[in-house]
């Protein structure tokens, strides 16, 4: 059966102050499968995360949890963060932020005496490949759901698109303007906090200024800095120009996104192969576009953890088929996902109970089934 | 659904030339699951790892695998094995053997710029605690039965006991007596490779010349050194000495056993908190010394990834409940296992298809469920 592989340390992420902070999906797995939770607020809302701890705490008081099963800690993450992973006590690590932050801590995880598994969430630029026929047939809707995309939330979803390729033609260079037209349409707004924007802005600085990267389109209102707002923005380069600069395959986070167009079928493929991991990748396409498109979908499989035919990835369910992970960088460890009902999996460990009397025997695993569990018994799954 | 991590590379053990080397346990759990494999053999069993090889290179053919999907290199572990971990097409790692040879691949694994997942096993004592009211039932058969989990191949499998822990009484001195009786009539016997038998006998002289610590028993008849033979060996100490050296808490690969003796039941717990983490860990008990125990077993739980009760550990089955993993040093993972139906885990990852049409989603997942599996469909799972 599986227990509880030990304390868990969660690093609240910056994007989500509820969804995937104190009381987010890596507390809630580590608490669901049996853990205690020591959680590093994010300095980006301390104050939310104050009151979140202080709800949890009263839940764990009013429902008799152990006292110690929960506790919320502040300070920087690079003195204090360190600390928690480094300690002999903390047995695994869940993560969401940004490459560097989550490099560090799985770096200093895995240097340990006893390393100790890291589940971080890092960076994922999504990338959509948009097929000729695709454009031919409804390039406008398309363009409208990627503005959507790109600028939910002010561009601050792990899953937001942030690269688009497609193929040179008179659609794509129709397409183009469409996106154009759309996200000029885009209201600036408030990004979470001054950290996040001043990043994007310095991101959206070095982007636009690589050579043979044009402005595609932008929020036509001019944003206000002392809100902290940003504008959605779109680049455009072709593929030889983006292989040439890896700094565009970099998450730029925030309302962002690069227009890539190639030459055939097989350099999107190629493009494909040259990607980092992913979270998700996106393909649009006929039917007939689909059937050629086989081997790039097979590469894609490759570099994501998530594949979506003509839709948009920025919503994320909560569902047992649900996998919000990657190969790296998108997450540290392809095998498990932050979201959905398998998150629980990184927080759980194997033992094996041999020749336990019954009164001995976890509950879960006594011949009489008091929990009524579905089980496998002498190797037959139960009905 | 779960698809294939990617090329693994295996390093096949030295204990076992046929289990859990070029054809084990990790190179099917890999091959099963849909992955390239890659051996490292051991340069223990060159010619035998050459002629397995053979006969997997040979069943690829006839049943029109891929060519590429098996292959097995020679050289020295040093060199070929850190290269194999850190070339860039290797997604996992399956390794037995030492732990500093284990460490050394994880520590590699880890520093990749694209970190992959190791699962090493590695180092276990596989501790047994002998409780007062077993060893007055039947202390006689206990120590009978040690002796051949002890000795058992030479004592070279992963889940021999190196410690046995008593409480000091006059049962126990007869006991150890008991065990003394029994290994004196094992009959050395010829280790695996030359290297393990000189690892075991500077094992053996380290233990031996600590202070405190005192020859119990050991094969009556010499060991013929021209056959790299091994006699059985059991030392003895009691509890504050064996805190004093740690060294006594270190695998010693090969027939031998430290006897431990504590004063109550709460020192065996302290003995057990102490521990590293163990692959087994077992507790012989009468009904009434294992309600005296339960938090010996609380315990237990915490540092062992297979728990056994009035048996042996020594005996390792390939089925869905077997855990043959634990806390580190026994493993580099806690979360995985690598005998039994569980091992596949480790060389698979989550892919989730989003809006496929039909025709283009793996069989597993496709409506009319072409392969007849049982599946999780819109959150129920289905008979």
């Amino acid at each position: 059966m599986l227990i509880p592989i030990g304390p868990v340390v969660v690093f609240g992420s910056s994007n989500f102050p509820l969804a995937f902070s104190v009381a987010g999906g890596d507390t809630a797995s580590a608490l669901a499968t049996g853990n205690p939770v020591v959680v590093k607020a994010h300095s980006g809302h301390p104050g939310t995360s104050e009151l979140v701890a202080t709800a949890v705490s009263r839940a764990v008081k009013s429902s008799q949890m152990p006292p110690g099963v929960f506790s919320l800690v502040h300070g920087a993450g690079k003195v204090i963060g360190m600390q928690l992973v480094r300690h002999r006590f903390t047995k695994a690590v869940g993560f969401t932020g940004s490459r560097a932050g989550g490099r560090a801590l799985f770096d200093a995880a895995a240097a340990r005496p006893e390393p100790i598994p890291v589940f971080a969430e890092m960076s994922s630029l999504n990338p959509v490949f948009i097929l000729p026929g695709a454009l031919r047939e409804r390039g406008d809707r398309i363009a409208e759901g990627l503005r959507g995309s790109i600028s939910m939330g002010v561009g601050q979803f792990c899953t937001k698109p942030g690269l688009v390729f497609g193929i040179q033609s008179p659609e794509l260079n129709q397409f183009r303007q469409s996106l154009a037209r759309a996200v000029e349409t885009v209201a600036p707004a408030t990004m979470l906090h001054a950290g996040i924007c001043s990043s994007y802005h310095e991101g959206l600085a070095r982007a636009s200024e690589l050579s043979g990267v044009d402005m595609l389109g932008r929020s036509s209102a001019a944003a206000d800095g002392g809100k902290t707002q940003a504008q959605s923005v779109v680049l455009q380069t072709d593929l030889a120009n983006f292989r040439k600069h890896p700094e565009l395959a970099e998450e730029v986070f925030g309302p962002f996104a690069v227009v890539i167009s190639a030459g055939t079928i097989s350099e999107l493929e190629k493009a494909a192969e040259g990607l980092e991991g992913q979270l998700t990748a996106t393909v649009h396409g006929t039917a007939e576009d689909l059937k050629q498109a086989a081997s790039l979908l097979r590469m894609l499989e490759r570099k994501a953890g998530r594949l979506i035919i003509n839709g948009f990835p920025t919503g994320v369910e909560v569902c047992p088929s649900m996998n919000h992970g990657g190969p790296y960088p998108a997450t540290t460890d392809v095998r498990f996902t932050s979201v959905g009902t398998a998150a629980l999996y990184r927080f759980v460990r194997p033992v094996c109970y041999q020749d336990f009397p019954q009164d001995l025997l976890p509950e879960a695993l006594q011949d009489k089934n008091p929990l009524g569990l579905r089980r496998m018994v002498n190797g037959k799954s139960e009905a």
